[in-house]
């Protein structure tokens, strides 16, 4: 349906195919030569847009980031607008429409950041600061370059979302200014999506698309801008991802906080049932004993194995860098527990303790787990599989918490609030549209690139392989170690300067369709 | 050593025997009727001493509440002074001297409160607030009363510190006045002596007895005015606490925290290790599993088991009151808990639960841990066992955060940060003095009195018992159900009111010397 001349087109714009392909590439040379030149503007543009709080919930945060974007992509001549479901973040969309293109992208980021910690910050989750390495190998704060100071790729931006994931918007930004000052036109058409809630789960994700309907029909394959590059900081592609849902898990003791002294041996302790409860849940080795907790997963292919079997095995380093022993014998690979549901206890909490510790018997613990799901394990039964492990430890499960009758009825009693969540997605890589972005990527990451069949993480592509029948790429840019989900998140500027390298090569795609 | 006449005084006061002597007591009707002409007076002073805050550590806090109770005992005629010992809160001081007096009554009372957590407080912690009954029991907030307006006993004043422990001062300074309306002069020397930093655990208070040194000598008996009456709500005398001591316990996973999705079933979780870890320091039936935690004890004796068969069982209507469910088959009942080494965890803390949740795996969890000591128990001996019970679990030991390289080393590995203590005591009930106080409380509690040889509770008693050589008696006049050591702390105003009965009749003790 697109024009022949765009194959023309990359007649023209290819590099011979003797030199080193990335060296020669138009677009990633322009991308080089852009950022080169204006890494400061670059920067500040970044600094700019992670000053602004976005945590999903927070509608005005949201809304201020929202403007940025919007006016951001507006300078570029791209027209982004917002569309609002009643209760949601509003849903960022819009196209850029390129003569002769033949195919469609369409380009996911998410511009809400996760919940903040401020005490645990070093600058402050809303300050962004440059700092000269990573804080844990000694990096210190730093000025922001000037217009022609060199910038060190090895620094880093300290602020949330600067890895998840305003990276990406500022990369495609610059992407597209490195094409137009370099007079490339971009040969594909991009169908713009940005989501302000995925940090929340996207509850609202599946409605937006119902919404949008026709609009996202024509486009061939989804990118995916999240998620980290190998640990190895080799760039990758990925092709799949865990699902995921979760729970909050409260349980009780007697019907109020008791002083540990007049009541210590006499009343059960909430802090001391919750910790029994969570123990039960894992061996020593950290498997799930949770009664049926891998039986729905279905075992990975021939083809996934193989590709896993060719990535580097990083497994040592890793836990040279987390500072993890070696591995006991037998221990699973990284990418193998990938490939399993996950059971983690994100947060535990009951009284206080430290400075704050107060000599009480809590009454009242919480825990809030999550879930990360394989394909063929569904979210609802699989949180029916913990809800039985609690029962049968003894527990009467309630939704609210209970009044002093039903834990006088019941001795222990557990609220167990279940979180929505989705399925585990996953894309063919032999689609020609993934074919193409697989090259395409090449041409910024050289073959340095590595290609994963699922990542770890969690996204909603399931609303996109299922729902719009199209498949995803997932392009990650950030760096791993840039405790995203956590305080301190950071983005390496090398990452930030590889995804300009990566959306410009991308916006050039050499494509059929 | 003191002149003769004060038995004369002792025969013009007494009731006739013949006469219901509770009401009969000129000292203790002095008392009623100081409280039903000026209970609103009496409220308004206990609300302005707990509108300052006084958490110990919070030197500006301690400071104005020590200027105010230094004060109102000012204004009765009694001269406190401050002793300061570098880096503690001040020690407050002083002596009422009676004509007369054979016996001198050393008087503790605490003025610091445990710390604060200000949103789980229903009013704020220090913004005292009268409310028509306790909250649970659907009590609403209503206004101070006025002069001249009835005062409801079961009117309860919620504020840190309410029952533990400022509301003995109040009850002191009341009693002072209604002895002083009535013309009926005191009939024992009192040594005042207030604590600043009960709630941190006294850690200078051995130092202070030193500095204070003779002034202390003379005392002939101790009255702890801290802790709860019975749970039947009936008066009580207690002659021994248990010790204290404890420890913060912290376990780590990675150098850092990860993505629960990126690294769920790879990384260990510390939140996950900290509740295996806890789990296995006590069995399904909450006894303590630690090796030897027992061992130690000094199993009560004959005079021990006596006492406390003569007490009212009420472990039915405290479990009901607790909403504990009915007592298993064979489970020791309150007072036998009460005579065994207790573990209590009183706060749990890994990542975050609820609404600022993350999907993240903590590498830190932390649980602060409260061991109640009996006789026989050495703080120092039980914190090695629970070391000893950790390093059993297969984690290396560390006073500091560890380095990356310690974790590697050791994948396991556990900070403990042991806390001082001290050990349990108790006096006869035959000494002398501490039968004229038990008379004494009689005159005021009636039949309704109980005597329990030990109480659950922790204060340093042996510095007095061990220390000074004087025997102890505990008079508690707080409400059992005042959430102490919790959010809502609250004084059940009828407690206050025994307390000025109380210590009315003390201030006119009938004393042999």
């Amino acid at each position: 349906m697109k024009p022949p001349h765009a194959s023309l087109c990359l007649l023209l714009l290819l590099p011979p195919l003797s030199a080193p392909a990335v060296a020669q590439d138009p677009a990633v040379a322009a991308a080089r030569a852009h950022r080169g030149a204006h890494g400061p503007s670059i920067l500040a543009e970044l600094a700019d847009l992670l000053a602004l709080p976005c945590v999903a919930g927070d509608a005005e945060g949201i809304a201020a980031s929202g403007d940025f974007i919007v006016r951001a992509f507006a300078r570029r001549g791209v027209t982004l607008e917002r569309v609002l479901v009643e209760g949601a973040s509003p849903l960022i969309v819009g196209r850029l429409t390129s003569p002769g293109a033949r195919r469609t992208l369409g380009v996911y980021v998410h511009y809400d950041g996760q919940p903040v910690d401020p005490p645990r910050w070093t600058f402050g989750p809303w300050t962004p600061t440059l700092v000269s390495a990573a804080l844990e190998a000694g990096g210190t704060p730093r000025p922001f370059p000037g217009a022609g100071e060199t910038v060190d790729p090895e620094w880093r931006i300290y602020a949330r979302a600067a890895g998840d994931d305003k990276a990406p918007l500022i990369a495609w930004l610059a992407a597209l200014d490195a094409l137009r000052a370099a007079r490339i036109p971009p040969r594909v058409d991009v169908l713009f999506l940005f989501d302000g809630e995925e940090e929340a789960g996207s509850p609202h994700l599946g409605q937006y698309l119902e919404v949008l309907g026709e609009r996202l029909a024509t486009v061939d394959v989804w990118l995916f801008c999240d998620g980290p590059v190998h640990q190895s900081r080799r760039p990758q592609l990925c092709f799949g991802v865990r699902g995921i849902t979760g729970l909050e898990l409260t349980v009780y003791g007697a019907a109020r906080p008791l002083h540990s002294g007049h009541y210590g041996n006499f009343a059960p302790n909430a802090g001391e049932r919750l910790a029994a409860l969570l123990a039960s849940m894992k061996d020593e080795r950290g498997r799930v004993t949770v009664q049926g907790f891998y039986d729905s997963s279905t075992p990975p292919g021939e083809a996934e194995r193989a590709a896993l079997a060719a990535l580097p095995d990083y497994d040592a380093a890793l836990r040279a860098e987390l500072a993890l022993p070696a591995a006991d014998e037998g221990a699973p690979s990284y990418f193998e527990c990938l490939l399993r549901p996950s059971l983690n206890v994100r947060g535990l909490s009951a009284g206080n303790v430290g400075a704050r510790a107060r000599n009480v018997v809590p009454n009242v613990a919480s825990a809030s787990l999550d879930v990360r799901l394989v394909s063929g394990n569904d979210p609802g039964d699989m949180l029916d599989l913990l809800e039985a492990h609690v029962a049968r430890q003894g527990y009467h499960l309630v939704r609210e918490d209970p009044d002093p009758a039903t834990l006088r009825a019941h001795g222990k009693v557990a609220k167990v609030l279940r979180q929505g969540g989705y399925v585990a997605a996953r894309s063919s890589m032999d689609l020609p549209p993934v074919q193409e972005v697989i090259a395409g990527a090449r041409r910024a990451a050289g073959d340095d690139l590595l290609l994963v069949p699922t990542l770890g993480g969690s996204l909603p592509l399931h609303l996109f392989t299922e729902g719009l029948g199209a498949p995803i790429v997932i392009v990650p840019i950030a760096n791993h170690d840039d405790n995203q989900h956590a305080a301190d998140e950071n983005l390496r500027l090398a990452n930030l300067w590889y995804g300009i390298d990566l959306f410009a090569a991308l916006l050039t795609l050499e494509t059929g369709g």
